[in-house]
């Protein structure tokens, strides 16, 4: 019996997101079924993040075991060639027994696509989200390092998740602006429900000067998810790596 | 009477095309059915440049005329109501009356994407090509700049093309690589079917060491297509703007 990581690459776009569901497409079933037609095993996989539907990944990990004598590197190229064209195994390798995907992970990082422009953009418009005002990338930038380190972050979780332990530690926030095209970078030892879109949304707010940082400090402190933004769309959030 | 211009936004993946054709989504048909809708006018609109299916556009331009009495500039968001998602229209103004998108322009800039990755990417599938071996870029630059200036690219077009004149100036050709994607930039006064798609393709023929920068002078000056490279994918190209 071995320990299979994968590292896997998709477009969200068109499933309800990672995790298995009943009458909906999500990328954990494709990955399983095409593991299914390669080993004969009915495979459950982990995985370490289950992003929504809609948003992608460039660097979801995930985890199974299995009987099978493929080689663990080859695990990769043989499910591409069972997987849809929006979903790749970018690796994949053998990792220890107690190796669990989700478990193990001890940091993420996620990428974040604002598209700044007047009008909708077709070729942009599954990759990011429209921001059509004008933002002052300034005060967004020092309103973000207001919320590194270790904080507890209940008032940036969506309601409804069970999560008790709200306390997460951010070590990074980047911001990028090239041509119309923001993005942003977060990188933290692990982040709760909708957390990194509720932080764009929040700082898109203040950008657009709805808010200001002392609000959001409020927002931090009172763990009061109303005094933020809206949840930013899902269609330009991005898992772009899971550290072990 | 007027005469309006629109510059055009589209992704190109789900239609065969700008041109309008029988029994195939195209482009030209899809803003053609929002100017009836919007207007009650049959209205058949100028393309400046025909893409062929699955190529993208930020800035393609059309022109057309029309007794309607809506303001020029208000064209694009009436008509971006009535567009379906994957095509935009970016702007919108009156032209003089002589003017015509395709044989008023006087020169073009395109781009082309290479996504350089081992694995497919299926976030970038349907906007770059993929090359997966190494790119010698220093050869590729270099031999770039043998096509600039004014040729006979007879040897760049692909067959069945009724172009008579097959002499072009190319201004320009950047590239430049950021992460795992090269972009190329290709500015002139026109350019003929399949011509950046095929130049794209012999320099990549060339990076990999199949081709020497002496055989693409060669296929230029004894205008032989069968010399170059294959014409590089559809959904690496974008037609950038149209100059007037």
């Amino acid at each position: 019996m071995k320990n299979i990581m994968l590292t896997i690459e998709y477009d969200g776009t068109n499933y309800s997101g990672w995790q298995l569901q009943l009458n909906a497409p999500s990328i954990q079933e494709e990955v399983e079924k095409a593991l299914h037609k390669l080993t004969g095993e009915n495979i459950k996989i982990n995985g370490a993040g289950r992003t929504d539907a809609r948003v992608h990944a460039r660097g979801q990990v995930a985890n199974f075991y299995t009987e099978a004598t493929i080689l663990p590197e080859r695990f990769s190229k043989a499910l591409n060639g069972l997987l849809p064209e929006d979903i790749s195994i970018v690796a994949s390798q053998e990792v220890p027994e107690d190796f669990h995907a989700r478990y193990s992970a001890i940091g993420k990082r996620y990428a974040y696509h604002i598209y700044m422009g007047q009008n909708r953009s077709p070729i942009l418009r599954n990759f990011s989200m429209q921001v059509s005002y004008k933002l002052d990338l300034g005060i967004m930038k020092e309103a973000s390092e207001l919320l590194l380190g270790t904080h507890d972050f209940a008032g940036f979780m969506s309601t409804g998740s069970s999560v008790k332990d709200t306390i997460r530690t951010i070590h990074s926030i980047k911001m990028d602006l090239k041509d119309s095209s923001l993005w942003f970078r977060f990188e933290g030892n692990g982040f709760l429900y909708n957390m990194v879109r509720i932080i764009v949304g929040t700082l898109v707010k203040l950008g657009r000067g709805a808010m200001t940082p002392q609000q959001l400090l409020r927002m931090l402190e009172e763990k009061d998810r109303s005094l933020g933004g809206p949840t930013a769309q899902p269609q330009g959030l991005y898992l772009e790596k899971v550290y072990y």
